[in-house]
């Protein structure tokens, strides 16, 4: 069957780089289209497109500055100012130099725009292979007619542990938290679950433990936004919440990452985003001045509460993560 | 200081009952107009007035059950009717069963509205006064300057709780959950808090358990719908998530009830409320027909995610709550 819209929706052409306005998705299915760089930017700081959306909305950035560097007089100067432009835009995970330096590392003088093309999908391609291995691995940890609970929005990796089990022949059904206050689980997993013909639950946020307590769900499963070497899970917040819900009544908690991050020892070496709190505040249209919005964007889940981290090279034990680099040598 | 106006929110008057409507307050402070019991049943199903909203609503629709029943053939028989509609609206909460029996016991055949506004006048008073018992022995356990987390809307308790701080000489801050998918938290605890000028910090339904683990708060302290007699504790659902955060945190949870249920020894005897899915659909305009919304409007948190059952009587470990009853004899 076709992708989902959300697994193909930042798209190259001649004249720019179209991306889905994940803002408005799914009320509405809006193109925002990048003419240059500094469009695509703007678009990754305004939230256009989030999770992986911002890895792919790069890669494809840098061959819109590779076409506009050939008139420039220091062509690879200005395509480096670009990537450090793109990098800029979000510290938050390591996508962006990613995306960034899959181009950049590949450039050939005589043929900028080829190379760059060459460069882009070469890291569109194994983007998506990793999450496709990380998506089969995963779905290799569930029974067939499994029950999952999950949280936020997993990109990729839900798409590709949805295709991973159909493949297997295993059907998943999900619950997906609403994900206050952005509303990823409501408006970008259900919807995209819907698409894929999946059976989709949807529930609050204070919902999951409940859920879990009743065994409603086989296993709780979320992609995590880093995971440190000593098995922390920085992931969107709730995810905590739910990780201690799931240990206490002895359900598994599967973390998916492509890789355990090797510049994050533990937890200390991860500072966590704190968004404006009025975010919070808009829901319930509180304007009172006398109350505050805390809005912290991620949380941090002990070790204890993990059962399994997941990656491209397979399931670790979140207290035996060294072993995903010691494969390498 | 005044009471704030959700501690005074069900009103009789001549042309009837008139509630504040939660649903928009604090946006609007609208009051919805019931001239029948029937109106105040159907306002209650339908969450004009909620937490212990019903309990006087009901007192109140029991006296315009008593005017209208003057010219019934049977009238008795029909202001058991007219309880038994009230006592329907709503099941997981014993409220409306003491509200109408506080009326129907000490009706008087010869004197029905006298004797009916009698017993919703006692009944009142009777209430306010036990929560005002059970605000004062809460604040008993908390020190001056605790910082404590809540869910949901703890109504009169938590009214109760701030004002007995305040005459003991303390004062607390409070972070509460905004409580989806109604957002209480959110439009009456948090209103209700700066009202009573409250430092306020409100949070999404996700954050209670990163807020604990990092001990932004001293205490988790909820109203409880029903405490069993074995210390399961029946609320709005998100306290268990909240609950189990504490106990893995070692923050002490405390729940507020005016007394355990002798009616529910265990949580198998408590009915849990399952409200239309739909309502959890609506925030993020979630329209296809393939994505099911699940409201269970409870949880149940078991006693080992306990520290305390705060009752009119004062703090009860949940292992011990038949003492409760033992010292009345």
């Amino acid at each position: 069957m076709d992708l989902p819209i959300l697994a193909d929706s930042v798209r190259l052409a001649d004249d720019g780089v179209h991306i889905l306005d994940r803002r408005v998705f799914p009320a509405r299915r809006e193109w925002v289209r990048c003419a240059t760089v500094e469009d695509v930017a703007v678009a990754i700081e305004d939230m256009v497109t989030q999770s992986s959306g911002p890895y792919f909305a790069a890669l494809w950035a840098m061959v819109l500055a590779a076409r506009a560097a050939v008139v420039e007089p220091d062509p690879l100067a200005y395509l480096e100012r670009a990537g450090e432009r793109l990098i800029a835009t979000r510290r938050t995970n390591n996508h962006l130099r990613k995306a960034v330096h899959a181009v950049l590392s590949g450039l050939a003088e005589n043929d900028l725009v080829g190379s760059a093309m060459a460069g882009a999908k070469a890291g569109d391609e194994r983007y998506r292979s990793r999450s496709r291995a990380l998506g089969t691995h995963t779905a290799d940890l569930l029974p067939d007619n499994a029950s999952v609970l999950t949280h936020c929005w997993a990109d990729l990796y839900l798409v590709e542990l949805v295709l991973a089990g159909r493949r297997a022949g295993k059907t998943f059904a999900f619950h997906c938290t609403e994900t206050r206050p952005y509303l990823q689980g409501a408006r970008l997993t259900a919807a995209t679950l819907a698409e894929l013909d999946v059976e989709t639950t949807l529930i609050t946020d204070g919902m999951g433990a409940a859920v879990l307590a009743a065994h409603r769900v086989d296993a709780l499963v979320t992609a995590a936004d880093r995971v440190t070497m000593d098995g922390h899970v920085v992931n969107k917040i709730g995810t905590l919440g739910l990780a201690v819900a799931a240990h206490a009544f002895e359900v598994p908690f599967m973390a998916m990452v492509q890789a355990p991050d090797r510049l994050a020892p533990t937890a200390a070496d991860v500072p966590i985003e704190y968004r404006d709190g009025a975010e919070v505040l808009t829901a319930a249209g509180v304007v009172d001045p006398r109350i505050r919005g805390l809005y912290p964007a991620f949380d941090v889940t002990p070790p204890r509460f993990v059962s399994t981290v997941v990656t491209d090279r397979g399931p670790f034990d979140p207290a035996g993560l060294a072993r995903y680099y010691e494969e390498e040598s």
